[in-house]
């Protein structure tokens, strides 16, 4: 457990060595007072002595303040400016505070913070009929909730009553939510401290190419053996048994692996023939993050319920939901649904949704993103890897890129082990601080995953940095 | 399960009766415009097109629409004004849409609206510095969630690592949330069709006076019985199995049932002697619904975790969280707490709490519930009993009261069955809204429940239709 600690430690919490690098307190014309700083020290102090801090332990945290953001970057306590290639947590796709969306919070805040799920309301309505458009086929029926963990409990609850089964299939190395049905079924290491009341939840090998589990060596073979070794499970779990498979379309946190070609339709084709309901978490890859409304759509699948939070309106107010086909909302026409929460379908969260669709849609963010993975974010990590050898892999789509480091490119040993971080790690993600930017890292991985509307020169900018900091790690290449 | 869905279809959808009365669009000097009631009606459609609704059979389901909300005060998509005797879900604790909450909202958008958990945040600092000031003793430690259900979830995670076992007990006749773990230590019907993986969760009876399960006729009897009772389960599941205890301070929808006399410190006491963690759901009950900042205030009781959503900032944005105890904190502090979520001490859900605390505070609400309680609504409701047969029990502290409908005193058979409604209570609810008031039913039960700061003669008006709707239910009085 220590280890994860390490990893997430080493993501956020800023290394001495950048704060000695920063004392400017303003930086392209945007001015962060003194009386900021000094809040952000006082808020520093309070966070120490109050604020519980998820997947952390707590004594030896040393948080990193932010005292400002705006598009794609943030000032942090130093107010040192830094620009922010994490998306926070991968769910700021319209960058930070979006004057839009935010006039759109601060209008419905005046006219109508809070209202129970029972009733109608028009913020509610308007993001229910965006978010039935959007999504693929008949996913027109829309469940609120306050996010990603949340809309998959919700999504698997709606499985068992829809088939009347109770096992659900989820592949490891996968990420779905911390609470506890969400985490039972995730498959990475924030689960193994969680192993309780884990009653039918069987875990499936991923189609994972760079690291097959079925020693494929070509994309159409672990395309193929995967779907075999799923059909597989399906047979000896017992068909009838399952209610429900749950995927990340394009797995996140777990290393934004995109399925191999033929991967997803299999899966389609599979969980169809068996009644099982397919659960697409599209909670990081949904809302734009692959350069298309939602991951499925590069595929042309249509799962049965599909799940978001994050991108639907940036997280700039908590939100998630579940998109539930026509099928099953028929189970639930005339028999109770037996869910909810007090603040499904919140009102300022549906207009920042409505807002944040508004805002992509009319400023062409998802093009720009698929263009930004096209033209510039995927041909420079390519190009890195010609130079780098501690750049075992490069994949990615839209502003959803992933670079694996390893110590050795025939052995492909990570830079990481699995589950943990390494001082390698370590000094990479300082190294990237130290030049200005805010990576996202996870075990061996570094993922660059900007909002999706990052000017072009500041997305080179974070790329250049990226590419010094390669040298350190190319220095542990054997 | 359909009595479910009648139960709280009755409590929100207008009946047509109700409708029927109402044509004016003007109230009170607030207008309601054309445009509004066009929206509303647009907004209508588009719900019944797209929105799926928390614990509902879709279908049958004519949500009532809710074009503006004010004060006390809400009004429905045909311009009707309604007094707001439901803070919605016993959230909107200092009424809608105060000017001052709105404007702290408006100015948080403004300068920060999302921020991942791993950093500090100065709102997210005050809000968790003012937490741990108003809850008991060293409840010092707050960890922040997006409602009352994941609250709930992380603390009995929290119990669980903290004392390395597995079971939790919890008492029938509750509510906890509508994810899987806390629908499972749930205690009431919506828990009937949620019975999965509830690996280790034991309920137990509950100290519930008016319909005693330990044959008791006195409160000293019902304390003591209640008690043994508690022991007993604890000695035949074996208490040193038992990770946790969790317990409404005030059980809410379930009945508002306040505990006995010596009933709470009976709790604390032998969850103490057995090492057993003590988590009191204040989800409801917290932040001055009862007349103290928290209920357990009234016993002098400190349980070792306190969860809260609902009241710390009215609903006007998702927040719920986890006040944790010194000796609980400890166990994290060198170890990883394995459980998080995206939104954790959002900034804006944050400002929004400090913003509530303070207005509380500093307009006296929580002194305003607790006289309320003393001097109108339960003077008003035990007088009310002297001339309505139909009102079996008259309970309740604060804003925070219950009658139980009865068809018989002696007998005290309920005017609905336990876990559903009735055509006589969908009566007095219908009359009561034809009457300008929006109540809280539940089964058998009218909970008297307003926002804190609700004027006296708006809260006389709301007890005055009860009064002239218990007519309809005295009627059924045999
Ligand atoms: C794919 C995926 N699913 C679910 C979640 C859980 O979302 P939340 O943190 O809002 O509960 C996440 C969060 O990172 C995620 O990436
Ligand atoms: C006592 C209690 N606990 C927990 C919850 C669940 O809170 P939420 O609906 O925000 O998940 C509720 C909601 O009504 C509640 O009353």
């Amino acid at each position: 457990m220590t280890t994860i600690n390490t990893t997430i430690d080493a993501v956020t919490a800023p290394d001495a060595e950048a704060r000695a690098h920063d004392e400017s307190t303003t930086a392209d014309g945007r001015t962060i007072t003194a009386q900021q700083l000094s809040a952000g020290r006082r808020a520093h102090e309070l966070d120490r002595a109050h604020v519980f801090h998820s997947w952390q332990a707590q004594g030896p945290f040393d948080p990193m303040t932010v005292v400002a953001a705006e598009g794609p970057y943030i000032w942090d306590g130093e107010g040192r400016k830094l620009l922010d290639m994490s998306s926070q947590l991968v769910n700021a796709n319209i960058g930070h505070q979006h004057p839009k969306v935010v006039a759109a919070i601060q209008e419905q805040a005046a006219s109508l913070c809070t209202i129970a799920p029972q009733y109608v309301n028009d913020a509610r309505s308007e993001a229910a009929r965006l978010i039935a458009e959007l999504t693929p086929g008949d996913l027109d029926h829309v469940f609120f909730t306050n996010g990603g963990a949340d809309a998959n409990e919700h999504a698997i609850r709606m499985a068992r009553l829809h088939t009347g089964r109770t096992k659900v299939l989820s592949a490891y190395r996968s990420y779905h939510g911390g609470t506890q049905l969400a985490v039972n079924v995730t498959g990475d290491p924030r689960r193994f401290a969680n192993d309780y009341s884990a009653e039918g939840i069987v875990h499936f090998m991923p189609a994972y190419q760079y690291r097959s589990y079925f020693g494929a060596t070509t994309e159409e073979e672990e395309t193929q053996r995967a779907l075999q070794h799923l059909e597989d499970m399906i047979t000896l779990e017992g068909p009838s048994n399952i209610a429900a498979l749950i995927l990340e379309t394009v797995p996140g946190t777990a290393g934004i692996y995109a399925p191999p070609a033929g991967y997803l339709e299999g899966v389609r084709e599979l969980t169809a023939r068996h009644g099982i309901v397919f659960i697409a978490d599209e909670v990081m890859a949904g809302f734009g993050r692959t350069g298309r409304w939602f991951a499925v759509d590069h595929w042309d699948v249509q799962p049965d319920l599909l799940t978001f939070a994050k991108g639907v309106n940036s997280g700039y107010v908590p939100l998630g939901g579940v998109a539930i086909s026509d099928a099953i909302f028929e189970t639930f026409r005339d028999r109770v649904y037996p869910g909810g929460l007090t603040y499904s379908g919140h009102p300022l969260a549906c207009a920042a949704a409505v807002a944040t669709i508004t805002a992509m849609d009319e400023e062409g963010m998802i093009d720009n993103a698929d263009r930004l993975g096209r033209d510039v974010i995927g041909p420079a990590l390519e190009e890195m890897a010609q130079r780098h050898p501690s750049i075992g892999d490069v994949r990615g789509m839209g502003c959803f890129w992933a670079i694996e480091l390893v110590k050795n490119r025939a052995t492909r040993e990570p830079l990481a082990a699995y589950g943990g971080s390494s001082p390698e790690m370590n000094r990479v993600i300082a190294a990237m601080k130290a030049g200005g930017v805010l990576p996202f890292a996870n075990f061996n991985r570094i993922h660059v995953v900007p909002p999706l509307n990052t000017p072009d020169a500041d997305v080179r900018f974070g790329l250049e940095v990226l590419d010094d900091a390669l040298r350190i790690a190319d220095e542990y290449v054997s």
